[in-house]
Order: structure tokens, then C-alpha cells, then sequence
């Protein structure tokens, strides 16, 4: 199926700014309610999601999390699996380790436990994501495909694997299951890599750039307070905050065809109903 | 066994200043670090307890938890019982929730994988005491007394059960079950039932009035950063903060003899070795 194109979107240029990794800290859905933009993505094992669940107008997702990758705050699978933790009880530090260890029946049930926990935050889900890419373990990520037919769900499918920087040999395997997938790809987007200083430049040349298409521009905006400064990256978080409150690059981002997850989810549906 | 007595604490006033709750928030773990009295115990299925798992000098214990009171931060189980959670998957708001669902053998594989998960942190813990007194059903106050011993740790166990706003029916077996206990029992002291604006005065006036005895003062300490002001009691959180660094109540502490759980931990396992 061609999705963009019975939205409308074909030549268009269609955006979703999404807001990953809410739910962790305060400093994060503090910025969320702040910057006012809808969309973004829950740990479901995290502490502050009930923040956001009452949101009105929020365009809220599950951000499926196999890593715990900071010192503090640190979270744990909502399920049983030896696999899935480090010796601390926590989810494995690194994607190294969880791609070296998770178990593929284990990984299942944690992922739908993370499915069916933000249901029951009672968040009307419009969409899955992944958290550092750990879904794109092959196996894994047939789960993570899987999750998107059983709960008609758009997942946040990128348009070239390039996006990620994965390991030889899962390349081939994940070409071949994302080649045969019907679900629509966006083109990814992401300043994080770079530094905070140029992060507002970052927004400008590449929303200036952008040509026809459909985008997920993934932030991670945080406030900056005593909390948010306790995550190793809070000066790119706090970065993304104020590039995001930024005339410029509000006006940039308001060229663009505002698109939620929850339009995407609605047109996948429909088409599916159709048949 | 009158431990106190073998602990040389006969007659005089010793007093274990306990921060209460360490681990939903930064702004508490922040408060312990900036107070600087060692005792304190931390909720196990909190994110932010491993921010304290390598800190020189803790006196750190297990608050044995089965309510997640806020609409947020709000926590989890760690085990899978179904007795323990509400419909959105975290602990009960209240005790009385929790007295009236929380199947007996559910609470003790929580409560026993909650002190297994402080351990795991990395942390030598010092004692076990209760959030909000949940434990205070006697059924589980068995089961809190047998960790106690299982352990080898002392637990908090009041002196007077007038400290606990207790239904009537769990008066008599609790007396009975803490009468035949031979684990040392303390004097609670605590503040916070109090308004803010008077905790000054509630901790002088406390201090000032303190007879011989052992006595556990229990604090709530948070700073009022923007995540600590989540907390709907964040007021009088902070008057523990700004209290404890009152050179008059830090004068009135310093007249008592200063006591860890790690001495008291200690000196069980010696008075047991004895026999």
C-alpha cells in the first residue's frame, strides 16, 4: 500500500515532530507540556507516564525500551525474563548486551507487557517506537512488526537503515523483513548526534533542506532543571527545548503539513477495514 | 534480649534520623546528599535508588512498599502478583486498598524481592522498615518480622502502636506478635502530620521535650526543585529540608547520642553470635 499517497501526501512535505524517551523524568513531560507539540513516546516502565496520561490532545505512543542506559534514573522490565536484566535487576546498560542476551520468546512478552501497560495508563496509543533501536535485532525486530498487525498500530519504520548504525549481520535480514512489510516508512530526522551548540542550526539547515516527503523528526527535549541535569546528555536535551521554542524554527517546522500518529493510525485503519 | 542496654543506650538519648521514601524522586535523593545524616531506606521499585547505591558512608535500608500514593511518579511491583496492583498496573493508591486485596503469599514474594533487589544494588543494607505502614496487616507483619530474622537486620518496629491510625480488628494480633518479638523497638518521632510552616518548631519543641530512649525520627526531606514540587505534599517535604539545616535543630540533634541502623545491625548479629 502506498499510505502517504491516500493521505494526500505525496509531494507534499509532511512532518511529526516526535518527543522520545517521555516518561522517565519530570524534566522531560515538563518539556512536553511546555512545547505544546502532540506527539511523543511513553516508557511504559517508567515512573512519570501518569503524568501524561489525562493529556488532552496528546498524540501519545509506547517507546519500546530494552536498555537502561543511565547511572540514575535506572528502570526494569515490567516482566520476568533473566534475559532481559543485568545483574542489578535492571534492563541491560547497552544495546551490545541486549542483542547479546535477550531471549527472543522473553523479549515477546516484554514488549507486549509495554503494549498493554500503556493501554492501561488509559492512553488511547496511536503508535509504537523503539528506544536506541533495540528492536532491530532481526528476530526481534519481527516482533516489533508483529505488535503493529495485532494492535493496528503504525511503528516508527525508517525509510533507509542507515538511520541506525547496526551490526553487518543484521542488515540483510532486516532489509529483507522491512522490504516485505506493507506499513508505510518515514524519513528519520535526528539532531541528537550532534553538539548542543549547533543544535538550533541543525533545525534550520535541515528543515530549510527538506524536500517532498514524510518525516519523523525525532527530540529529546528536556528541561534543565536539577533533575534533567542529572541525564549525561541534558545539554543536547536542553538543546532541543529551546531550538523548539525558537521563532525560526517554529516558523520552519509550521511550513511544513502537520501530521500525528493518530492521522496515520486512522488511515491505517481505514484502509485496512477496506480490505 | 534488651539490646539497648547491651548497646550501652540505657538512660541515655539516642536518636537515628531516618529519611523516609528515598528513590521516586531526584529531589529526595538530592536532599539526602545535601543533609548529610546517613539513615535512610529506599523504595526498591523506584528509579532513582541506584543514585545512592555507591555513596560513601549510607546507612541505607529497604521501605518495604505496597502503595504508589501520587498521581505521579508513580511505581510498580516488582513481582507479577495481581493482588498487589490496580487496574493500571501500579501498587495501590492507599492501604486500604491494599488491606483489602493483597493476597498473603503475593505480599511475601514482593516484600522478599523488593530486600533481594537492595542487595542486588550493590548496598550493604543496614535495616527494613515500611512505607506508610502497609505492613501493619498482621499477616504481613509476620511476614515482616520473618525478614527480620531471615536477614538478620533490624526492622523498625514502633514502640507504642498509637503511632499507626490502625483499624481496630489489627490491634490485638499486632501487639501480640510485636510483644513476642525479641527485636529492639523504638520511639517514633515524626512530623510530618503537622502543617509547614510550624516544622521548625515541631522538631525544637520534640528535641527539647525527649525523655532517655531510643528514638527513630522519621523525615521526608525533598527539595523544592520543579520535580519536587510534583508532590502534592512538597511543602512540608521542604521544611524537613530547611529544619534539618536549622543550626538550632542541628544544635538539639547533636545533644543526642547519634545512632545508625549499621550499629544496630551490628550488634543483633553479635548479641545472636552469642547465642
Amino acid at each position: 500500500m502506498d499510505l502517504w499517497q491516500e493521505m494526500g501526501l505525496e509531494g507534499r512535505r509532511a512532518l511529526i515532530v516526535h518527543h522520545d524517551d517521555l516518561g522517565i523524568t519530570h524534566a522531560q513531560t515538563q518539556a512536553y507540556l511546555d512545547l505544546g507539540y502532540p506527539t511523543g513516546s511513553l516508557l511504559a516502565s517508567s515512573t512519570w507516564a501518569p503524568a501524561l496520561a489525562g493529556h488532552e490532545g496528546g498524540d501519545l505512543g509506547v517507546h519500546l525500551t530494552l536498555t537502561s542506559e543511565w547511572n540514575a534514573p535506572r528502570i526494569r522490565p515490567l516482566t520476568g525474563g533473566a534475559s532481559l536484566r543485568d545483574a542489578h535487576g535492571f534492563f541491560w546498560r547497552t544495546l551490545e548486551e541486549v542483542w547479546r542476551h535477550a531471549e527472543t520468546a522473553e523479549v515477546e512478552a516484554e514488549l507486549r507487557a509495554q503494549v498493554e501497560a500503556i493501554y492501561a495508563l488509559g492512553i488511547d496509543v496511536t503508535h509504537i517506537d523503539t528506544h536506541m533501536g533495540a528492536v532491530m535485532r532481526p528476530d526481534v525486530a519481527e516482533v516489533y512488526v508483529r505488535l503493529a498487525a495485532e494492535y493496528l498500530l503504525p511503528i516508527m519504520l525508517p525509510a533507509r537503515l542507515e538511520y541506525h548504525s547496526l551490526p553487518e549481520a543484521f542488515r540483510e535480514p532486516l532489509r529483507r523483513l522491512l522490504d516485505a512489510s506493507p506499513l508505510p516508512r518515514v524519513g528519520m530526522l535526528m539532531g541528537y548526534d550532534g553538539p548542543a551548540e549547533t543544535m538550533r542550526d541543525w533545525y534550520v539547515e535541515t528543515l530549510r533542506g527538506l524536500g517532498p516527503g514524510v518525516y519523523h523528526l525525532i527530540h529529546h527535549a528536556a528541561l534543565p532543571t536539577p533533575e534533567g541535569r542529572m541525564l549525561p546528555d541534558w545539554e543536547r536535551r536542553a538543546a532541543d527545548v529551546d531550538a523548539l521554542q525558537d521563532p525560526e524554527v517554529r516558523g520552519l517546522i509550521g511550513e511544513c503539513v502537520p501530521l500525528t500518529y493518530r492521522e496515520v493510525r486512522d488511515a491505517l485503519r481505514a484502509h485496512l477495514r477496506k480490505g
